[in-house]
């Protein structure tokens, strides 16, 4: 079955059968799934020219519609980039298995036992950017946690998209995987559609814009894993050490400025301002970056004035917005009023000023002396990160495979009823764990 | 603050003192938090008398409504049931502290260290009956758990709530909590109002019909806990011990017909029908439960016709269908497709049988030879239960005391930065769990 045909189907019968092929997959062993991951990894060797070819086809029709330069270079695999997503799947294949991890153990009487066991969440819908090696990661991903997939890439990687999930299909149709647990949707109008399948969707992952994960999360009752802002605070606090405060400030903003876990707003302790200010805004202008600040911040350096906007806005550019704030309390206020719940650090080499901020600070990431970049699943030891949740329930923060797996409660008895554990001559439960 | 007084302000300034109370609770050490607890089971036992008297003007008030009967044993708060709340409360108190658990703590690289570690969600709105224990009990959870909580109960209960508010709030106001920490609703145009106020809530725990559980779903971005339906299945298997099975049926059906997770669907293997359904049928009978069957099922025994609707639907009492089916895969479909994913029970004594049940079943709770009616969390050992869950992402089934805490991620450096971390001489990350 072709990508193109699927997509040629009405959608509520590609969900159906993707959640068929999900309930098959859910109860495969690890040594399937794996297999599956592995199948797939050669298939995609196998077809590497025809791949390429379909690429070369996309970045050709997206230069003609003059696509920025970032966004082309996320669009564009070449050979080299292909082998590393092609290994990346292999990675996967090599971490932990998620599935079928016993969390609970518990005699709840004599011959009465529970269990609660982790299984796959069936099905997800994962929209993503024009971004070939994302499929890939994200295939290999969904697979390896037992769930299906429909997948929605970028319009300008539709060429590339189909080429691979044709090639995964034909791996995967020489594994004990279904094919139909992985699809491909091709238009606006299935991913709007797709948002009101809560019959067969049990996740949807977000990954763009502010704007179109906020759509999401308005549009539809499925539950959505992701986050719409990266509005991030470093909190330069009165004992800071200033050449960390330096140091930290210039890699939270600079150093990949256009990601959600960068800086946006600086807050600087008045303390220490005088001595800092001058520091951190020689660096930055070195760098490139505008400076926006409050009043008492540009009576120490002059700058252009922050507007009430600016401590909401999420610039992902060289932009700093800067105040200036008395205690260790207003900054946390701030970051609690202001900020995404996302990721905010304090400098300090004071021990109760950090961790009264780490306590106090609610947001999923919270920091002492280190910069705000490190909020990233790959950095945290997951092995691979499916998207940073600003949300309070869990799975929170970064998120990687346990956040695709949920979980069941076994009860396994040998005529057990309820009736004997009630009223007057009422059995005792024993709750022992295993 | 008395409880009216609270009513009166607008409910987005209620909501805001709740937010503020909840932010300072969540800091608080677990004696804390267990002393405040002992001062509302104190506070409750100095206001035994004005609770008995507001609860009885409640009863007198609803019973010259017509509230039906089993309304009015929950409405109703005598001193037996007003000591037995109490030493709930106590036992919340000596419940494990669910906060400030370290649930991952790892080493990134040296000197730079990850902790994750479980904080309150922040602020609870519970909307509950017309059951002023509920009240007591929920309250108890909410601050054992960090967490501020927004109350509204039914409105038969009006003055035992406030008057418990009341108790509570003096209690609190002797400890270290914020008495507007807790926060009583009174008007069903609050209750409406609540869901939208997803800047202050965190997380909506209804309970009620299903008609209004869906209604809470359907009208708020907040995340909701809980579960609409209650559509459970105890399948019959081939290999059956009928003696178990027919034990496992009448527990299932009639130990108390109108809990969620009590029998609403029987599915019995065509090859052992004819020996089960009239042992069954006439158990079920003497206890007046009104069967519907299927046609395969109304050859063996005289019943009334099932129909389509009877399969979705939950009766809540005694009333059951029936249905034949030919195969394990026949029962696992169709209780994937009509039921609820809140528990369902196979009845067997071949291993595998149970095993492919136990997998393939998609619900929160699957039981093997147990009846349905053991899906609760005092059974389970959480010692408490806030509530059933049947959505698929975490928290799902009964949820207990972690159901209201969810985690942070703690990083602790000293003046790292990703810089060094990335490009030709990255670092390596150690990534050593402690």
């Amino acid at each position: 079955m072709t990508a193109s045909k699927v997509a040629s189907r009405p959608l509520s019968a590609i969900a159906q059968a993707t959640r068929q092929a999900a309930r098959q997959l859910a109860v495969l062993p690890t040594d399937a799934r794996n297999q599956a991951i592995e199948a797939i990894a050669q298939a995609l060797e196998a077809a590497t020219p025809e791949i390429l070819a379909a690429n070369a086809a996309d970045c050709k029709a997206a230069e003609a519609e003059g696509i920025p330069k970032p966004l082309y270079n996320r669009l564009k695999l070449d050979a080299t980039k292909l082998k590393a997503a092609i290994d990346g799947v292999r990675d996967v294949g090599r971490l932990n298995d998620p599935v079928g991890k016993v969390e609970i153990h518990r005699e709840l009487d004599e011959g009465l036992i529970l269990k609660r066991i982790s299984c796959p969440v069936g099905v997800l819908g994962i929209i993503f950017e024009a971004r070939p090696d994302a499929l890939i990661q994200i295939t290999s991903l969904a697979i390896k946690s037992g769930n299906g997939v429909i997948l929605k890439g970028g319009k300008e990687a539709i060429r590339s998209c189909e080429t691979l999930v044709n090639a995964i299909h034909q791996g995967l149709s020489a594994s004990a995987v279904d094919p139909a647990a992985v699809q491909l949707l091709t238009t606006r109008e299935e991913t709007v559609a797709l948002l009101q399948l809560d019959e067969y969707i049990d996740l949807i992952i977000p990954r763009g814009s502010n704007s179109f994960v906020r759509f999401v999360q308005e549009n539809t009752r499925i539950p959505v894993l992701g986050h719409a802002d990266g509005i991030c605070h470093v909190y330069i606090d009165q004992a800071a050490d200033l050449q960390k405060a330096v140091d930290i400030t210039i890699d939270a903003k600079t150093q990949y400025p256009a990601v959600c876990c960068a800086m946006e707003t600086l807050l600087v302790h008045s303390s220490v301002a005088p001595r800092f200010m001058p520091l951190a805004t020689a660096a930055l202008e070195k760098r490139n970056v505008e400076l926006r600040g409050d009043e008492p911040s540009r009576k120490i350096v002059d700058m252009s004035a922050a507007t009430e906007a600016d401590w909401s806005t999420e610039y992902s550019d060289l932009i700093l917005s800067i105040k200036v704030v008395n205690s260790l309390e207003e900054a946390v206020n701030h970051i609690n009023t202001y900020g995404s719940k996302h990721t905010d650090a304090i400098v300090t080499e004071d021990p109760t000023a950090a961790e009264s901020f780490l306590a106090q600070v609610d947001s999923a990431n919270v920091f002492h002396n280190c910069s705000t970049r490190f909020a990233d699943g790959f950095r945290y030891g997951f092995g691979a990160e499916v998207g940073i949740s600003t949300q309070k329930m869990p799975p929170r923060g970064p998120v990687g495979l346990e956040g695709l797996v949920t979980y069941k409660y076994q009860v396994t008895g040998n005529g057990h009823i309820v009736a004997n554990y009630v009223g007057e001559n009422a059995k005792p439960f024993t709750h022992r764990d295993l």
